[in-house]
């Protein structure tokens, strides 16, 4: 086969979710935890090749971002104590929603309910209406009926309804909970197998709790996200790169979410690997020096009003034309989408299964700016992988006034500017006197007031000669008289500008990249439909080369050990397959496990030290010098070079 | 300065803890996490430095260990329930004694709390000698009294006390609860700022908890370690290597340790990153076909009698002597002993400053075998940095009897072996007409009887005509007669062994390991007292070279960028300084980041494209062209080679 053929073959392929979980399992990708004790849902565990797909694929993702941008990675707790989340926002705010059945005891999260329940009915109606259309193509509409796969009956909708049904989830993601309350009252959504009625929803909190220390009055969570981290180290990563900006820090690592109901396998779990940019950069200054080797590339983009108008196809659009007409926010962003897009491609995901969804105001967090989702499809619909938001400069602002720690760059300007402020004089002679012990925290709550607070209190002076301020610590008000301060108006020469800058983060999920990029992967050959294919990238396919002499005579031991050590001292990681079985099925069996070569060892070798190797998706087979195979799988899994090239010099081998 | 200067240099240095830790935190190689909200005790964050540095000794841990011995590397949930930890023994046995001050609430660790108040009486009782040996040197033993630094009267000590102090704290890590509680009592130790009394020893479980789900029903506990993740997926990992056995798994993850009063940096924290090894074997051939690879190299072993004699000086001796002589217990612990050998040395520890220390019986699990500690030498004293245990067939049992699940490996016999077995016969018939619903259940648990079990209910059936047996979910027991079943011993011939495999656990510590190179690779340039250098081995360096150009004069401009174009292209990472400062001071302050190679470009670098190289330590400059130099780089840091052996055909430079 060449390669068109192949592309074509995949293409063919129907894809069977069963199928491939079928050779994940098989194979040991992964698997659920704990599973001799009956497994916990939402955690898993990956096996040796699942480990070295995750491996390979952070391994890339560093040298893609971190390496070739010199971001500054960092690596952070992930306990977290109560302060710092409750600042962040996510103490009151991290939740989903949730609803539960008194009767049963059972636990919904609400938004995934009503989704399932709806696609259930839109299916259903689909399939009735087929079905009457064939019986009895004469009854009303309203009249048809009939019963689904749990015993209920479904009634065949109204086309308001179904505008409505279709309207809702393409905006799921953006109801609050009392929405989703009215949207379960209004169509009747209850719990799916016994038609129980539902409490209405409630918040649950996604953060997993605990107690640090052993007086376990410190109350801490397990990180939701790796940011926080980079955040509070910000004035020593400032410092770190000279107080230059923009930089950006890095981190990769776990974070948990204790999802209400987690199914969905790998893309909806309670622990995943993370990996986060926070690219800090003037909020005056979006632009990025590098936007123009993005700028050309065409993407799928389904933005906001699209989306608004229930359209659910992307449109197909440069980066450049997309920032230049304003959808993309600003350059660094639209950079920032450029290069996942590219990283994603890279690793194995199949571009013509991926888009980029901008959030909907509703679901966007309050600060935010702009924010672009890269979903793959699988099996499961479109999935968020990775998030990439302009957080604008909303977290240092908030830790910074809660940790009273300044979090700013100072720039030196090119000239200085000359700015007018109010500000405030104290006359210590009568304030000390007048507030006595209280009189320095009086003091400093003055001297942290804002332009707007000086401004106002100014005002007051000027009207009632006195105004009032709130001390932290204190219930009561203190009033302040024109006796003991000064408030005024005064020019000033600045020659430092200093600005908490904004965020650009890039956030990736890297669990849900590897499960779609298996999902992209994964087919079946047509004459050998009992095993699959898993056509990995070389760069990150699990092990790079299986060894496989033709038989288990001994003569063939010394090549087999020449060629393993010739590989193992390129660090090229290989297998041995020297059991007894036909060699048609150790490859079969490898393919399995996304190896993209096979050096075969046979009788011919002994004279001539000549090898064959063997491509997995075409199993086309070339023969060299062990010298010359090894460096084609270099080049091939390294070097960015196609098999094509690599290999034109070598004979084509025919068994 | 040649090699020989440098390290005689390096010796000279007088450690200062204060001196290193500057530069850890003035160059954020790590500092207390949540810093900005007063920091959490034990909780660290690695910055850029610290983290690549902590990214490289991971990245040659896989290549030592996982590569080269093929591995099967997993990644396990770090959220564990409740059911697995109880069974490996973590819930009831997993925890450190501690004391309350019920006065202030403070809470110490026990053994901590002795030791450091141990070891300080014994200093005083040095000084008070010393300093009354020169003022009055005629007063009598007892009468010697003196304060500490606390304001707290010393009192010098017995020849008999010091005897008592000295063998306490050499067995320091064997003591129960209540021996601690004993020795405070004898010793009249208190808290020792307030002098106090304390409550006596309780059992705090060191293990952090967490409720899973949204019910709160599934109680779960953050992994104390990886290694219960890897003996679950047993069966799973025996099928990946076609029921092979040995094979080794293996992890690297964070874990978490409920510290209760943690301070000394980086070595007791809350949060760590373990690298775990579980080698599965054959509990009669406990063999390693690789012994011989380290049986000639000489280690120095702290053996579990010399401690019980008080002795803390190892004896040097090769590791295949001590297996010869079953100071080790078998060849493959020896193995894995030589390999963490191995492996600390390259990744920068001092060979002079680390031993193996073999665990007391009573501070080893019931269940080991054997237990060498490999203990690096810090400012802090001996730490245990890695573990190496025979864990025996324990953890496969425990959890094999509770989720019954059967993990064993089955060998085929050479020749069929006769054995005598107790069998049980059911007489179906009458069997499920008397025990009708529950005849089911009755009958599994019959079968599952041990060997002891069947031979003492036969032995019942002979003397009685029945027996009783308990089954799950039953409170009453059930009356089994010789009506319903037949036991005897018979005869049989079996192809094939069945065993539960032993386990070999080293465990390393990569905070620890980390830390402990941090203070072996520090010392400070006597001409230049300001500044440290950390003298990290190339391969593990976090940067490997800063390229300087002479001046920021745009002419160098092209010259820097092919440079450092060539370093990108081939992957070595390196910074580019172009601050306006001296090339001195640009050096200094990359030798604090352990940068191992400086290149310099200058005006001649335009005419030849030659450039200067400099190295760290020894601050030698050769010239070459950019190729021979980076060549030199790249076969210092990654391939082994010296730097005599590399630069040998290049110019000496002399600026």
């Amino acid at each position: 086969m060449d390669s068109a053929q192949v592309s074509q073959t995949r293409q063919n392929y129907q894809f069977s979710r069963e199928q491939m979980e079928g050779v994940m399992k098989r194979r040991f990708f992964y698997a659920p935890s704990f599973e001799i004790y009956g497994g916990i849902s939402g955690l898993y565990d990956y096996g040796p090749a699942g480990c070295a797909f995750q491996a390979n694929v952070i391994d890339e993702w560093r040298k893609h971002f971190v390496l070739e941008e010199n971001m500054l990675e960092v690596d952070c707790s992930m306990l977290t104590p109560h302060t710092v989340l409750k600042t962040s926002g996510h103490v009151d705010k991290f939740s989903d929603w949730m609803c539960k059945d008194l009767k049963s005891g059972e636990i919904f999260r609400a938004d995934h309910l009503i989704e399932q329940v709806l696609q259930n009915r839109l299916t259903e109606h689909k399939r009735i209406c087929n079905q009457h259309e064939r019986d009895n193509p004469k009854l009303l509409e309203g009249q048809k009926t009939t019963k689904g796969k749990n015993g209920l009956l479904f009634k065949e909708l109204t086309e308001e309804e179904i505008e409505d049904y279709e309207n809702i989830l393409a905006r799921i993601d953006g109801f609050s909970g009392e929405d989703l309350g009215n949207i379960m009252i209004k169509y009747n959504i209850r719990n799916p197998v016994t038609f129980e009625p539902l409490q209405p929803p409630t918040a649950f909190n996604l953060m997993f709790e605990t107690a640090i220390g052993p007086s376990g009055q410190l109350k801490g969570f397990l990180r939701p996200e790796t940011a926080q981290g980079q955040f509070l180290n910000f004035n020593k990563l400032l410092d770190f790169n000279s107080g230059k900006v923009p930089f950006a820090s890095a981190s990769i690592g776990k974070s948990f979410r204790n999802e209400i109901s987690p199914r969905a396998g790998l893309l909806r779990v309670r622990e995943f690997l993370m990996a986060e940019i926070e690219h800090f950069l003037d909020p005056l200054d979006k632009t990025h020096p590098k936007f123009k080797t993005v700028a050309d590339l065409k993407v799928p983009l389904l933005h906001r009003s699209a989306q608004e108008s229930g359209e659910t196809t992307p449109i197909i659009m440069t980066l450049g034309q997309a920032v230049r007409m304003k959808m993309i926010d600003n350059e660094t962003l639209g950079y920032f989408m450029g290069r996942i897009y590219q990283f994603l491609i890279k690793v194995g995901a199949d571009p013509k299964k991926l888009r980029f969804r901008q959030h909907l105001d509703t679901e966007m967090a309050h600060y935010a700016a702009d924010c672009w989702d890269t979903e793959l499809k699988t099996s499961y619909g479109w999935i968020e992988c990775v998030g990439c938001a302009d957080r604008s400069a909303y977290d240092l602002t908030v830790h910074s006034k809660k940790s009273n720690e300044k979090m700013v760059v100072k720039q030196m300007l090119p000239s200085p500017v000359e700015i007018t402020r109010w500000e405030i004089d104290i006359n210590r002679k009568l304030f000390g006197p007048r507030f006595r012990k209280d009189s320095k925290i009086i003091e400093t709550a003055l001297l942290k007031s804002t332009q707007k607070e000086l401004q106002k209190y100014a005002s007051s002076l000027l009207k009632d000669g006195s105004f009032a301020i709130t001390v932290p610590g204190f219930t009561e008000e203190f009033s302040i008289d024109s006796e003991l301060v000064t408030i005024e108006k005064k020019k000033k020469l600045e020659h430092v500008r200093e600005y908490v800058p904004n965020v650009i983060e890039p956030s990736f999920g890297i669990g849900r990249i590897i499960y779609s990029i298996f999902e992209h992967s994964f087919w079946v050959r047509p004459e050998d439909s009992a095993r699959g294919v898993l056509s990995f990238p070389p760069l990150v396919a699990p092990t790079k080369v299986l060894i496989v002499p033709l038989s288990n005579n001994k003569d063939l031991i010394p090549i087999t050990t020449k060629v393993s050590e010739a590989l193992k001292s390129i660090k090229i990681p290989f297998k041995i397959d020297d059991s007894g079985v036909s060699i048609g099925k150790r490859y079969a069996r490898n393919d399995e496990l996304g190896t993209p070569f096979g050096i075969t060892i046979d009788f011919d070798s002994l004279k001539d030290e000549s090898v064959t190797l063997r491509e997995r998706d075409s199993t086309k087979q070339i023969r060299g010098s062990i010298s010359d195979i090894i460096q084609s799988i270099k080049d091939i899994s390294y070097n960015n070079i196609s098999w094509e090239d690599s290999t034109k010099s070598l004979k084509i081998f025919q068994s």
